[in-house]
C-alpha cells in the first residue's frame, strides 16, 4: 500500500504528515495529538478495575483474550459489585458467547439459564441507571440521618447536585446530544446529562452492559453484552452500563453473526466457549499488564476532541464543526513494560 | 432461550407482544410497526441500482454474497457512473477485500494498485460531495445557457434551491444533528442538510463510499469501503458516498480485523478474494431477487422513526425523546417471490 492510500491521513501516525500545500500546513490529526500527549496527561487504570475474559482459542489455536475496564463510582456500582463476586467465584468459566447481532451487540453468559448464581448478589433498583438522581440523594440523606441523628448532613443538597449537573451541561467539554440535554466526558467515560434528571453513561461502541429481562428486572450482571455497532443510545437509562472493552474487542466484534432471532446462535456448536472470566487482580500474571486512558480533564484530551470535531489534517477538505460523543472515543493504551 | 430473555422486546417480532401490565399496554416496537406497514408504504428498489459482490466461499465452502444499492440522483452520480462501468467491465473480478478496521470500515479493491482502469472513467470534482450546492447550480446554469443561448433557464434559481433546502431543514422529519444544521430522510436515504450549503448523504452504518488519495483526488470508485462501526460522520462532505449494503453485510463486518496500520491486512493470504462484482441487471439469475425499502415519505416510516426515538414497548422504561439519524436505519426487505 502506498502511503497516500485512501484514508492514509486517518492513520494514528506517530510522525506528523508532510503537508501537501506549503501555504496551508496540515494540522495534527487526532491520533497525532494523542501520540504527542505528555505522560502527565495519561491516567493509570486501576488493576482492580480490570476484568479478563479468556475465550477458547480460535480455529487456528490462537488465544482470544478480552480486557474490560469496570466503571468507577458513582456509576452502576451495585451491578459492578455483583460482577466482582461472579468473577471471584469463577462463575463464567464454562459459559459462552451466545448472541452476535450485527450492528448491535455481542452477549455472553449461561446459555442453559440453569447455572446457580453465587449467594449474596444485590438486586439493584432501576434508579441506579442514573447517577445522582434526586431519589438517590434522598435515599442517601435518609440513611445518613438515620445513622447520624445529631450530625449535620455532609451529603450535597439537591440544589447543589442540580447545580453540579448544570455546570456539567454548561461546561466547555460538553456536546449537543440527541438523547440528553448535553453529553461529555468525566473520569475518562462518555456521560450524558440533564440537570433535572442526573448523569448517566452513554451506550457508545465497546461499552459493556447488563442484560436483563423485562422491567422491573434490572439484571444481576451475570449476563453481559458489548456494543459492536452504531451507538444504541436508546438503551441509555434503560439498562445498566458497567464498563468497556479496552483490549481484544475484535475477538467479539468479528465473531460470526447469529442467525436466530436477535442474533442468538441457533445451535450449541456455534456458541463460543468462555474459558474464564477473572479479575486481573486475582490472576497470577507476571508482569501484570497496565493500561492508561488519556485523562478527559487534560489539555491533550481537549485538543484531541476538538480535532475529532474539526479534522484539518491533510486528508480532509471540510471540518465537520461538530461531533457526537460516541465519535470521540476515549484513547486507552497498554503501557509498555 | 426463554422468551423473556435479555433484549427480548427488542426483537423484530411479527406479532405484538403481550403487555406486561394491563393498565399500561405496551406500545408497538419499531420492528412491529415495520412488519405491519401496508405494501403501499414499501417502495421497490430498481434492479438497475443493485450491485452484487460475490466473495470467495468461506472456510466451510458457503457462498458469500453482498448486495449493494446505489444511490439515486442527485447524489454522487459521477462516481456511480464509474462504478457501473467498472462492474460492466468485471474490473473487480480477482481483486480482494484488503482492509478491515474495527469500528470503522471494510475496504476492497485492487491491492496491487497496478490493475489498469477501464477507459472513460470520469474525474469527479469535490463539489459533487454535496448535492445542489450553489457551485453546482451555477455550473448547470452556465451549461444550460451555453447549450440554449436563447431559452429561459428551467433550472431552479439559487433562491429557490435555498428555499428547498430550508424546507428540508424545517421539515417534521428532520432531526437535530451534530454535523449539520439538520438531518433526515429523503428517497429512502439518510441525508444531512444546511440551507446555505446543500444536502449530502450521511456516513451511517452500512453506507458505501469511495476511497481516495489526499485532496484534490476524489477517487474513481474502483476502491470502495463500507462502514462497520459507529457512524464516522466526519467523513461526510469529504468522501463520496455511493450506496449502502442491503444484504450480506455480515460477510464484511465479521471478517477478521487487519493487524496492519489502518486495519490493512499484512499478508496476501489474509485478503479475501472477490470472485465478481456485477450489476444485477447484467446477471443471468432466475428469479431476479427483488428488494423494497420502507418509503421514508410514508406514514409507516414516520411512526417507525418516532418509535425509534421514543421506545415505549415492554422492554423499555424511559423513552429517549430523541435519536440521531444513523440510529434510525431505513428498513429494507427482500421480497418473497
Amino acid at each position: 500500500m502506498k502511503p497516500t492510500n485512501a484514508f492514509a491521513a486517518l492513520a494514528l501516525l506517530a510522525a506528523p504528515l508532510v503537508a501537501q500545500d506549503p501555504a496551508k500546513p496540515a494540522a495534527l490529526a487526532p491520533g497525532e495529538i494523542v501520540a504527542a500527549a505528555p505522560s502527565a496527561d495519561w491516567t493509570a487504570i486501576a488493576v482492580s478495575d480490570l476484568l479478563v475474559m479468556d475465550l477458547a482459542p480460535d480455529g487456528k489455536g490462537k488465544p482470544r483474550r478480552v480486557v474490560i475496564q469496570l466503571m468507577p463510582a458513582p456509576f452502576s456500582q451495585g451491578w459492578i459489585g455483583n460482577i466482582r463476586k461472579l468473577a471471584a467465584a469463577q462463575w463464567w468459566n464454562g459459559t459462552s458467547v451466545n448472541r452476535v447481532q450485527d450492528n448491535y451487540v455481542v452477549q455472553w453468559g449461561d446459555a442453559s439459564e440453569k447455572k446457580v448464581l453465587p449467594a449474596g448478589l444485590a438486586v439493584v433498583p432501576e434508579s441506579e441507571y442514573i447517577s445522582a438522581s434526586d431519589q438517590e440523594y434522598d435515599a442517601k440523606l435518609s440513611e445518613f440521618k438515620r445513622k447520624n441523628p445529631k450530625a449535620t448532613p455532609i451529603v450535597k443538597s439537591p440544589a447543589e447536585i442540580r447545580r453540579g449537573r448544570q455546570s456539567f451541561v454548561d461546561s466547555e467539554l460538553s456536546y449537543p446530544d440527541n438523547y440528553a440535554k448535553a453529553a461529555g466526558f468525566t473520569q475518562g467515560w462518555p456521560i450524558a446529562a440533564d440537570a433535572d434528571i442526573g448523569l448517566w453513561p452513554a451506550h457508545c461502541y465497546g461499552m459493556v452492559g447488563v442484560g436483563r429481562d423485562v422491567p422491573p428486572n434490572t439484571g444481576t450482571g451475570a449476563e453481559l453484552y458489548t456494543v459492536i455497532g452504531h451507538a444504541p443510545r436508546h438503551l441509555d437509562r434503560n439498562i445498566a452500563l458497567v464498563g468497556r472493552v479496552i483490549e481484544g474487542i475484535e475477538h467479539l466484534s468479528a465473531l460470526p453473526r447469529g442467525t436466530g432471532a436477535l442474533g442468538f446462535y441457533e445451535t450449541a456448536e456455534e456458541r463460543v466457549p468462555i474459558k474464564s472470566v477473572r479479575l486481573l487482580s486475582e490472576m497470577e500474571v507476571d508482569p501484570v499488564p497496565r493500561y492508561e486512558y488519556l485523562s478527559t480533564e487534560s489539555t491533550s484530551f481537549a485538543a484531541y476532541a476538538e480535532a475529532r470535531a474539526n479534522r484539518r489534517d491533510a486528508f480532509f477538505i471540510r471540518p465537520a464543526d461538530g461531533a457526537d460523543i460516541c465519535n470521540i472515543p476515549v484513547p486507552v493504551r497498554r503501557v509498555k513494560l
